[in-house]
């Protein structure tokens, strides 16, 4: 086997008797029952995934920021310029950018991935360099990437997840770096999920009118122009299952895969964070998604791997309308809603400790009975 | 002057040029313009209460959870027996509850304070015994408190804040604990806000149908035999101000202050809560609002000191329905939205990571110029 077909025959669903016991568990603290709302599904998610109840504590944490380029970028779909990617690359290896604030502020280490920027990086402390191409192919044009690119990111990815791992880390957070990323974003959304462009392609980091209404052009064009969109307009893409944006991206009469959908619009980035994704979950390990960027390439990694879903935590919405789309498609609730749109792992960050406070809840709370607090449902 | 006095004169507002500095140095910073989304306008809010730029960062925080009991326990408005007041005490003191977890994921100190609960605590490292009484009056049947029981728990508040302070806390968390102290919440809010009780009281830790009903008959009560209640539905308390509250709890034909109001139908707590928010914005230390009992706590506050407002910030939004309408009529967006219904100062606590990331990252991002990272807007 593969790399990647060995890490995807890793993957197990949620643990049921870790499930239940995590359930019971909750309710026999001192506090009312549901009282902690979200974050008692949270802890009692990662006790599934852990298969043990309480579940270890995600803690410490690694963010892994992968950069990559984008043939699309020559489109115009957004006003920063393509070295933006490589500069920021530079900034966050010198710990200038928010990521850096963000992971100093919760211990995190960040690790740099060049799995496709568009020039040669030097060699740096922090710095991984794995590089499968100079940025992709326009996907409006054709494929954005070969099957063999697609595996090498993604197998970029399941070894970065592997070495972080390797070194201590216990919880791993998506970060990524892409100038035009947004757009395969939206493009991998609509192939999965069969929504229209228009409603998942948003302003990114920023673009004016024009420009996103010609950034929700190109989306059309790329799923067009790969055989991607004829289906979801014509055979019932409303059920919104990840099966259905399989059927649907059927533009000449079969089953597109995953990984055939991930090469056409994905970006190397897209598929070094599906491959982080499943490479954490084979090893147990829970992993953070960020924002749009790390949703649609979940959307690719529960393509692969479905049961890799229940490994994630959906660490913020962004405010780009396609994450919605994808976090529904994948049954996961955010747990920050800041309006941010910066990408970078940002959002993961900020949700780690929101994560580390539902765990830490089913090791260190009393129960009603060792507390000697009356439990008004006893 | 009364420390309650010296205290309230002690309160500046947002200091203009640090908010526009603040706003200024948001833009210069490599990300995009507003791509932090709420989490500048807290960084900038920080800073104009500290009236400096970039503000200090807040940490460590200190929880102080007031713990106080009701007699409108006796109307039946929760499943909970009266003694979990003092039996989550215990269980403070001892470790075993969520606050003191979520306070250890944060590093924040925990203090617990009996400013009115109904039995005599023994004294206790952790534990601030500021006993005003043991717990207040029905507030259905006439005022909660005297005018100099308001007043005491106020100073203790305040006292609390400063002896935080004093020891090295540099945000303050507000935290509370009174089986029965949702229904005061309820009655402060429809008070100062002059909404329906059926629109702000909920299920607190959890009550049946039947249960819900009665407690809006009781905070109904609380307001009509308190004087609180015929303004609100006739001289227009729509425009929703703090004045516009007072105007409606001119039951007589006077306008009644906010000290009257929190007698009538505050907790202790609610009192103590106000004070140690007053105390912290007198000393320039961002305090973080937990949930409804520091919502309806933060509106008494403001209604002695409008400027405190511009020191708090909103920790989260709880499930209790009144909680949203006092962040409204506050002005605060919440930070954390998770359905929480605990209290203790959960929510505060779990906003305290997000805080400082924002602050942090005022500190720590470089700019454009000095990262040498394109600006689309240059």
């Amino acid at each position: 086997m593969t790399i990647l077909e060995q890490t995807v025959a890793a993957i197990r669903p949620a643990d049921p008797e870790a499930l239940a016991e995590a359930r019971a568990h909750q309710d026999r603290l001192t506090k009312p029952r549901g009282a902690l709302g979200v974050l008692e599904e949270v802890a009692v998610r990662l006790a599934g995934a852990a298969a043990v109840s309480p579940p270890p504590l995600p803690a410490p944490a690694a963010l892994a920021i992968f950069a990559a380029d984008h043939g699309v970028h020559a489109q115009g779909v957004t006003p920063w310029p393509r070295e933006v990617t490589v500069q920021m690359v530079g900034n966050f290896l010198a710990g200038g950018a928010v990521a850096n604030a963000f992971a100093a502020q919760i211990g995190a280490s960040v690790t740099v991935v060049d799995v496709g920027v568009a020039a040669d990086l030097a060699p740096a402390p922090g710095l991984t360099i794995s590089k499968v191409a100079y940025g992709t192919a326009d996907l409006s044009l054709g494929p954005a990437m070969t099957a063999e690119q697609t595996v090498a990111a993604l197998e970029a990815g399941i070894a970065v997840a592997r070495q972080l791992v390797d070194q201590g880390a216990r919880c791993l957070i998506t970060g990524d770096m892409g100038i035009a990323n947004t757009t395969a974003s939206a493009a991998l959304i609509c192939a999965f999920t069969g929504q229209d462009a228009a409603a998942v392609t948003g302003r990114g980091t920023g673009v004016d009118d024009e420009t996103l209404a010609r950034k929700v052009e190109v989306v059309r064009r790329a799923l067009r122009v790969n055989g991607l969109a004829d289906g979801a307009s014509e055979d019932g893409a409303s059920d919104g299952s990840v099966a259905a944006g399989l059927r649907n991206a059927s533009g000449e009469g079969r089953a597109r895969s995953a990984l055939e959908i991930l090469a056409a619009v994905g970006g190397l980035e897209h598929a070094a964070i599906a491959g982080f994704v499943l490479g954490a979950a084979a090893l147990g390990v829970p992993v953070i998604l960020d924002g749009v960027i790390a949703g649609s390439a979940a959307l690719a990694a529960a393509g692969l791997a479905p049961d890799v879903v229940d490994h994630c935590v959906a660490g913020h919405r962004s405010a780009e309308p396609g994450h919605a789309v994808a976090l529904a498609h994948l049954g996961l609730r955010p747990l920050v809603e800041l309006e941010l749109r910066l990408g970078e792992g940002t959002g993961g960050l900020l949700a780690h400790p929101l994560v580390c406070a539902a765990v830490r809840v089913m090791h260190e709370v009393a129960t009603f009975d060792s507390a000697g607090v009356t439990d008004k449902e006893a």
